[in-house]
């Protein structure tokens, strides 16, 4: 059933296939008189665009978004804004065994069971390419939060290899094709995948969310829970196995006293003495900065050969060809923070309704 | 605004406090003629239920469900099925401290910033308490998904002990108060929790629920994921900090050569060679087991006194006295797999909607 | 699938069934910090319950409400607030040709085929019993809308006998049995409903709804419009088979001259000079009166012998027996009245989502 | 908030002003393996299209639906079917007066109370020309609901000129510019709206859409019942003030007697006497013919200058210059019909969920 839809307040419904004339969305319940231009959402998608460096697919695609609805001498008017990328790198080739073999880890043994039927012109709906939607959304959703929320991404490990945190430094995250928070690892990851690469395998990745600013308050218990509703939104994106909040997996080993974090007044406001819960109490937002990490597992799409099916039911042996894409995960950074601020921005809208201010 | 509703063809309304009369839920979208009668959920509630072990709440609760509505004749009849559990130990007592005061780690401030107002009586709403109406709508869910599919939970770590996967017996799963599947590592987990309990403290845990019999073609894409629903369902649990599908966030150590599922033809049906993607593959099930995996904190109510601000603004110091959980993780065993039976049941149903049988 | 939720922001979800133990709803989204006690909402039920003149069904119910969470200290939380109706008038007792015979005219032949099983005891879930269910949570819609918003029904016609429109005094529609706001006109009805009544006949009605204080920008476009979610909400009703907004039908006799509403400035104000729109203009509130009007057929329980079949497919003759209600549609007010209160709480928190105060 | 959706299971999701681009709509929902082709969708906007005759507006649109996403090698995939219709007839002009000042009748004004901001252009979002999308989405239900239901919309009634519903031939009613099925009315129309159009004036109108072959069962109560939702569907169109289902308004005026409709067994089957109801009991179809009535009143945009107030809080008079309809109702038949479509493909969908067949 319709599932294409994400948010409930602001609330955006995807359409398109990798291979088909255009992809877009639209974006319901923007409220009015937010100035918005395709120069608000243009520099998300050239951020997130194929092509960037060798590390990533070398698709070229110049993601060129189109406002079609909902704004008015450059103000959102409250109506659907319609947004539409146009696919102009669709070219017209022979799929060859894409079109009747299962590759293992794609969707496409998965869609066919559901549905008896699949567009396999480059993953057709289950392509990454639909994430750019989610990039367009996220952009829009940004302006409705407003400057006082910040959203940054990061990569923080590529296969085994990890940042070091101490390291970390925010204006170096632009400076390198990774979004790495840590320039001393961008060498080491270059040789990786570099490796990777040649090797024509793929390698996971995990990456770090965190926004700043978030207003105490936003979030619904009990099954509207800020952290949940993050979650869906993180493990929904392509290739993502796992998800965390604050310590994640790691609070697990800590004790009720280290896991606590304590409060004391400074300035005449409440302060908090460490940030175990990733921002997040109860479902609901404390203040401190929301912290979000998702793993991506590496790409199914590798030159080895690997063992399958066919629709016909035979055994079958697939390798992929052409274009390859050493670590989605990199990618996946401003696809991060496009679900990040679409989440807050929705539950923003949605504790409006309580008239708290 | 309305929060408290999970599910969508499926779907569970929950209501109540931990010191009201009572608490229960609505179920709505249950199919019609499904033999079903309180002797069907009431051993959900009894494994869930405090005061089991010296290692959960001492709160006593007989946790003794009735059905308001929604059967007749000893059959589901397609209308609502209101289930109710009355709250019988909600003795009256000197909320002292609590009243004023918020508990670190604890729902009571972020509470407080959204709603200005809060039950503090047991946690009012926040309250593990509520997921009793998880456990109850998870046993009408497991009705609805039929014998053939078979979900369960087990404690697979406490704190940084973990059990050995190589000892793993789904039949020793009811023989020990933790819901491990490894009976030798049953002597050190109780050891480890009767120090941590004497010490005032607690520990995390995490928790492994499988389903098996899982059809292939159940999850909607885009946003509608089945891991993504997943996720939220297990993060929207007290306490969950992480949640993990198959290999989860190990995947990231992978290459793509390792984490593809290959597939084969065996006895004319598709199998898969190994289920590195927890049964889930573009967001619907592929046939294998679906596994997912989740973190929980350790619970904040703890002995030792910690740093706090009271609702007046001044600093504070706070300790939990009375009763105290030095692992809630145990209890959520049961509370996963409610989760889980719930939302296959809703993409079961949701499945149908595409007339595939 | 789940049908039984009404609203978005302010959602109730209603459950039970006329001869179960008790009826309810479960009312979320609803504001903290407003003053509600079981005070506020027992007189509506009390001006919707049967057995208050020889005009209405005679069962005797006290409809004592309970609200079971959602309220502490005498002020709403936030949380989803229980509302129980215990049922007490469910004597035993030998349902005869109702079990297997449809009665034409209700409900029982549909629900069959719908859900192949149904609770024939009083008409199970279709009893009008269930609007109960909404008036309870009508009275919770009022206290979020306030005091400056003043709703009023009315009967306006009983079979063929109107009111004379030009004698409409608020004051006087409850100084009679049939919340007639024309007292020249109780006469005339009272003698023709006893007529109908020994005759064991029943007569259809119409009811008209006013809000007065209604704030303009209230209703979404385009499928969330203020008139359509009313006519929703009104022909939801049992036994309701028409809605009209303003001027209504008879709108398509008049020209567009006669039917736009002119404006004028007043004191500052925006002023219409008529209300031929109802208070609804591109499904947008206005700031007039909104008004709706709806027809409620006569009830199909009568004591005349009706063609009808039975669940074996035997044609049968069936005529009700015992309890009669010659025109429901006099009990249709509160409940058209508590439907007019719960869209515009809705409307009244969707549009908070906007920010425009 | 969001409220541009229409649907649960079969999900349309508008966008577009009147002179913007390009309007269109999201459909989600669509089961997989339906024969889909812009052929399919075109005739239906072809129908609803202006410049058709004298009778509506002049405006020249070629209303070319293309499809962008969601169907392959002619057939639905199951993902989300984006239709888009460009704007060709928006010529740059001077909006003069309409810029500043509030059209009577219009939704002008309380756009601007809602958003503090709107599109004056054409009307925006408000515009008729919106519906060409639910004509569009509508097509895509009728291949939904396969050929055994037929659907058909009639004008009935323009100002207080009725059709003789004696002389009713659904031949008819593609043979003349109204969409009337007798064909006795059409030269009386003709003047009607000729003395009309010359006057400067308009009129309203009564549509009747009826559906065969609707399959018993398809409704949910309490929430969803088939025919609130129709009701919903049709006071949501562009300027309708009423809508009534089988004997609608006139119900009120029968007796008991006269109003249920009985049941005998026919060559086995289950067949009914009267169909007073409008084949809905309880909210649920009973398999006999939907039918539902709709007033449209007369269109607001008049050349006749009527009072009204300006931005800025001055007393204005304003006329309607250039294209003019004497008559919005004829327009609405198509309308009525593509939203009659889309409810009962969500409802025939809705259905499924209970395993019924």
């Amino acid at each position: 059933m319709a599932g294409n839809s994400f948010g409930t307040v602001f609330r955006f419904t995807s359409w398109g296939e990798s291979h088909g004339p255009a992809i877009g969305c639209v974006v319901d319940g923007v409220p009015p008189l937010i100035p918005l231009s395709e120069g608000d959402i243009q520099p998300y998608l050239d951020k997130r665009a194929p092509g960037g460096s060798r590390f990533v697919t070398q698709r070229r695609e110049p993601d060129q978004v189109k406002i079609l609805s909902g704004v008015f001498d450059g103000k959102t008017t409250g109506t659907p804004i319609s947004l539409m990328i146009e696919n102009v790198d669709q070219r017209s080739k022979d799929y060859g065994d894409i079109k009747d073999t299962f590759r293992p880890g794609h969707a496409d043994y998965s869609y066919m069971t559901k549905y008896g039927i699949r567009d396999y012109r480059g993953g057709g709906r289950s392509s990454a390419r639909e994430t750019a939607s989610r990039v367009a959304a996220g952009a829009v959703a940004r302006k409705v939060l407003g400057e006082d929320v910040r959203i940054r991404g990061a990569l923080i490990q590529i296969g085994g290899m990890k940042i070091d945190r101490n390291q970390w430094d925010d204006a170096e995250i632009g400076n390198n094709p990774f979004f790495s928070p840590d320039p001393s690892v961008v060498s080491g990851w270059t040789e990786l995948l570099d490796r990777t690469r040649k090797a024509g395998s793929s390698l996971g990745a995990i990456i770090e969310v965190t926004a700043s600013g978030v207003p105490a308050g936003l979030g619904e218990p009990i099954y509207g829970k800020l952290d949940a509703d993050l979650a869906a939104a993180m493990m929904g994106i392509n290739a993502v196995k796992g998800v965390e909040i604050g310590d994640g997996f790691a609070a697990a080993l800590l004790s009720g006293d280290e896991n606590a974090d304590e409060m004391r007044m400074r300035d005449g406001k409440v302060t908090f003495l460490s940030n175990h819960a990733g921002g997040v109490q109860g479902g609901i937002a404390t203040g401190q900065d929301v912290v979000v990490r998702f793993a991506v597992k590496p790409t199914s799409s590798i030159l080895t050969s690997r063992k399958t099916v066919d629709v016909a039911g035979n055994d079958r042996d697939i390798a992929t060809k052409g274009r390859h894409d050493p670590c989605v995960g990199i990618r996946a950074v401003p696809v991060g923070e496009a679900m990040m601020a679409i989440v807050l921005a929705d539950h923003l809208l949605r504790h409006r309704t309580l008239g708290r201010g």
